[in-house]
């Protein structure tokens, strides 16, 4: 591998920025500089802010450990409990100070910028299918709450995580993590 | 009562719009001005843009259907449900263009403006109070899953909420709420 480009330079800033500060509170200028690119070459890679932060949201979903969901030769309810755990051990890494970049930017952005809400809600979409197929496993085994659709439960538990996240963000510890550990693991998986 | 004062109107206008675009996205004199204020009167007003935050937070929290959760002669199932389908009824209303203003500023700000993480920790907790109280009420009538803490599953229920409403204003329809209520009233509580 060679060094990385300029432009995958910014796009790693860009998700670092938008990710600590979120997406109005940076500006371009701001992201181009702690990338150490030119002044003014913003536009010579991206045709705008809002296309940037398409290009970080793709890169930060390659990160979220769906891999660890992928891996269909192992037990579906320990791989889904593999995946969170994988995402707390991050969230705890940076001090409860970053969320999840996908949660942040659709709840910043879903009115105003048009492709990164659908970016968003790719980056959601896939995120649910691998969860879903580990709960259509899991109900095979019955393992899976009776009475529950492994799609809703799916869309649910994705939607459970991000609010868990958001509230870490604002109290800035562990515990809303725990408590989705908890419930979902007792009522929903066992 | 009187005519709003002024100071109210700025309130209103800034609760409007941070609910629509956030808080970075728009400024305070675009505020002011939908408020009919006078330009340059803010800080007559308020001490900063994160005061008025705190203070449009503080009164749209009195808006989010507090009352039917706190009326202790009903069912505690029922008022759970009603209250949802309160606040589901306005999302719709909104065209899911709105999610709540609480969980928006949580998110967006709970790294950079201290008052108003202060501020959404303070009003989500009131609020799984309220949720707590009557899941203690539903587990004496053995109504909430067998082995789960009330105080604990209040705040997974406000988080996932709070995660539901989120992903509306991703895909802007109900389903992300009916998924809500789906899980929560099959598996959770009974």
């Amino acid at each position: 591998m060679g060094r990385p480009s300029i432009r995958e330079k910014i796009v790693e800033a860009a998700l670092d920025r938008f990710h600590l500060l979120g997406y109005n509170a940076c500006g371009v200028q701001e992201i181009v500089e702690s990338a150490g690119a030119l002044k003014g070459s913003f536009y010579n890679h991206f045709k705008s802010k809002e296309a940037m932060a398409v290009e970080a949201i793709e890169r930060y979903g390659q990160s979220v450990g769906l891999d660890i969901l992928m891996d269909e030769t192992r037990d579906p309810v320990q791989r889904l409990r593999d995946h969170v755990d994988f995402l707390v051990t991050r969230l705890v890494h940076h001090d409860f100070e970053r969320g999840c970049l996908i949660g942040s930017l659709g709840n910043e952005l879903s009115h105003s910028a048009p492709l990164v809400r659908e970016a968003v809600e790719r980056a959601l979409d896939q995120w649910t299918e691998l969860v879903e197929k580990a709960l259509r496993e899991a109900q095979r085994d019955g393992r899976l709450a009776s009475g529950l659709d492994p799609a809703r439960t799916a869309r649910f538990l994705v939607n459970a995580w991000q609010g868990a996240v958001l509230r870490m963000k604002v109290v800035k510890n562990r515990e809303p993590l725990d408590d989705f550990l908890e419930v979902t693991f007792r009522s929903i998986l066992r």
